[in-house]
């Protein structure tokens, strides 16, 4: 018999609003303006120059956009102007301020939530940026606890359930990244519920697998998941 | 009677390590590598660029970054070279690598004083920069709280002090900020040590006025602390 779930976490980026989509929108745009210069595969460049970077810059639009300056500069020999250099720096302003889109059904979704459970959000990525994000959300208000993240990892959700003396097993993690919010969360004794976004950003892939039946649960849209939670306790 | 000081905050940047001589040294660099463009007066327009964006990218060194990109393609109507460019790329992600050296008599310092005081850091930046400092100082597992806050004002310092359960008349900021480690601390109520470094950011240029007297304290050096904290318990 498993315990009651007193606690649900929710990832924030693909899980309660549009992330993903900024991101790929920019790739396309980006891949577009270095073709005179580099020709294709100027992404699989970019995605090698974010991954190099990532012990640098860590998550977010910040180090995304100092990425796409150090591809450009790189892929085009030298050869991108400053003119391509400063729609690159605009690009990243504009996703700074990207419009807030709720996913469909999360607001009603926490909203039901919130009154028999202690709900968290827990964020992965820019400070600055997150902060702007959950303010813009119209969210805030509704979580317990809001905490930003550099890194989801096993010591990351160690440290916040015993910050906010929660046990494992009274806790349920939400979100869209098997690799992020799912398998460390399992690992730790958690039980999850995977919400699968339509592009995930290939860093964050990772395949559901045998430890992890029985202690996670995959549905289609966040209206699912008050029944479902219901199911649990 | 004041109350007894039961736990003490510490700035991070300038305060226990050296920061802003890093920024220092990386904008006289940029004044001489735009000279040839831009004559005199660059370090005035970066100066506004970053003010510009404060509001889009917050504090630390990717933002900082990024507006010194956006001012050498501006300052230099567009002549700067993307192997300018890629050379001030470059000097952001050596300042994110930064050896951390401490200020003189730190280490001894939060030694002495967590013997019998709660110790916390505060530091204000982008996360993953100072998690990764924070880490490199050596001194977190010194610290009984570490938070890292996108703004030091007094919303912040209420939330904190509220989160760990410390009332104002009990606590003493450190710091050597007087408008983001003094003057907010002292506005909620509480009591402020003050230590000048011998390089302020303008922006955090601001004077100890009337409303601080009796309530702050300015010392040269951290190894001052523990005797002041002595004298004022």
């Amino acid at each position: 018999m498993a315990a009651k779930v007193t606690a649900i976490a929710f990832d924030g980026d693909d899980t309660l609003w549009h992330n993903e989509r900024f991101f790929t929108v920019t790739q396309e745009r980006f891949a577009n303006l270095l073709l005179p210069y580099a020709g294709e595969g100027v992404l699989e460049r970019l995605h090698a120059t974010e991954m190099r970077n990532l012990r640098l810059f860590g998550y977010g639009i910040k180090g995304f956009t100092l990425s796409m300056i150090e591809t450009a500069i790189e892929a085009s020999n030298g050869e991108a102007r400053s003119s391509d250099i400063k729609t690159v720096l605009q690009w990243g302003k504009e996703m700074l301020q990207n419009p807030i889109e709720l996913l469909e059904g999360v607001k009603e979704a926490i909203e039901s939530l919130r009154e028999r459970y202690r709900l968290m959000l827990i964020t992965k990525g820019d400070l600055f940026d997150q902060e702007s994000k959950i303010a813009r959300s119209g969210l805030a208000d509704l979580f317990w606890q809001v905490d930003i993240v550099s890194e989801k990892d096993l010591e990351t959700y160690r440290r916040l359930l015993s910050r906010h003396a929660i046990t494992p097993d009274e806790w349920l993690m939400v979100g869209n990244s098997v690799r992020s919010d799912i398998l460390p969360a399992v690992e730790i004794g958690a039980r999850a519920v995977h919400i699968p976004y339509h592009t995930t950003w290939v860093h964050e892939h990772a395949e559901l697998n045998e430890a992890t039946q029985g202690k996670v649960w995959t549905i289609e849209s966040m209206a699912d998941l008050p029944g479902l939670v219901e199911s649990l306790t």
